[in-house]
């Protein structure tokens, strides 16, 4: 049985991350982690600086096999051989070989060419050196300038962040992740004439008890009816409330 | 002048990141510094093992201002006063108090609770501890669950990556982002009319070379149409590629 990590048919697994001259080994193991949680394994070195690093598997923390399989590349046309796309991660402004895009579209754009480029075809999404970013010559290989929407006082993201949410867009972009996961011990929710018959119950009560007066109820019952609506109420909670109306009556009565 | 970052009005400063007994106090500063990017600014802090901590100011590389006004608070109940609405970001899927969502969705409802939840209303992010994660009584105080879509078999997202994502999601849904910032150095784009002067050149240029038979040209010049519109020519490189055109056809007629 094949992995779902190593699937060809995974756009995800379409998807080189070229990291670009990384100086700090321990970004290179954050990176391979980013990348696992979001289900995405290939990664292209080109240049790092020290590699294979102890400080990368230790940031790795888990994705030690995205590092094991990374593959380590002279320059980044190496890195780019047999892809059909490219996209480039910066912040810089000048001298960008295309328009530039949002992550969230740059994302979708880059799972989309996985698909446009044929059987095998893949794609790369690269970014630069942590302090001197990608270089004139290596952006001017891309077709795409990818950018984060960031606090433009402020958008000094760490390449492993940086990466983490591009990820992440990834995955959204390429998987229908459907429904969140459900809740285990979540309890049935009660039906209509259940919740019906605890309003009933609760009206009995309040008059009762002489908090209700029928002759003037006001909004007293829409407005109860309007609450537990809003609550979603399950069988056992209905259960529980009828069992307290219960015994407020048999005080009340006693 | 008040800066964007403290503005009230900005749906961003209304939301609470509230980290409940974090161990290790580097993981704070890079929580503040995933705020940060991201335009967000109160951090609150529930029993943190050591803060404030050189490590986390280190790890917050620059963003030492959300860790010198973050609020320390003894209980999780201290952190949520005056809160109108508070999200659990958590992997568990017991004992919640309500339906989860992911990450997009939770961050919309967040930036929509302040809105909803009158002047000055604040509402939480809550995110638990580094490996226990939040407790059934953390949990029963907030009313929504969020998730975020991860790989089954590795989903160990560190604090300060979970956050940058949740963080991130939220500036996309309390900011209009507008546009991606334009290249700074991107040319004038070619009006029809000039692109159609160089198709023109081109094929002048081609049938005078013989590589084009007027009486049978196929179709090389609604290929070369389409190849120009999808590149979007600027002015200057019609510029250029007809002085090619004319240095090719100088030779020819040589």
């Amino acid at each position: 049985m094949t992995s779902p990590l190593l699937s060809r048919s995974n756009p995800l697994q379409r998807i080189r991350i070229v990291l670009s001259r990384t100086s700090h080994p321990g970004n290179i193991g954050a990176a391979a982690r980013a990348m696992k949680t979001m289900g995405l394994g290939r990664l292209y070195l080109v240049a790092p600086k020290s590699f294979p690093d102890p400080q990368a598997d230790a940031m790795a923390s888990g994705a030690n096999d995205v590092l094991e399989n990374a593959v380590v590349c002279a320059t980044l046309e190496e890195a780019l051989a047999d892809t059909v796309f490219a996209t480039a991660l910066t912040a810089r402004r000048r001298g960008l070989a295309a328009e530039p895009l949002w992550a969230r579209q740059a994302a979708a754009e880059l799972v989309a060419e996985t698909q446009r480029g044929g059987d095998g075809a893949e794609v790369a999404l690269v970014l630069g050196n942590e302090s001197a970013g990608l270089t004139n010559g290596e952006l001017a290989l891309c077709q795409r300038w990818a950018s984060i929407s960031a606090n433009p006082e402020f958008s000094s993201l760490n390449v492993a962040a940086a990466l983490q949410i591009l990820c992440y867009e990834l995955r959204l972009a390429a998987l229908d992740v459907g429904p969140p996961p459900p809740i285990n011990d979540a309890g049935e929710l009660a039906r209509f004439d259940e919740v019906d018959g605890l309003l009933g119950h609760l009206e009995r009560a309040a008059i009762g008890s002489g908090f209700l007066d029928p002759a003037a109820p006001k909004r007293l019952m829409p407005r109860m009816r309007r609450l537990f609506g809003r609550a979603r109420l399950e069988k056992e909670e209905v259960c529980i409330l009828r069992g307290m109306l219960s015994s407020w009556e048999s005080k009340n009565s006693s």
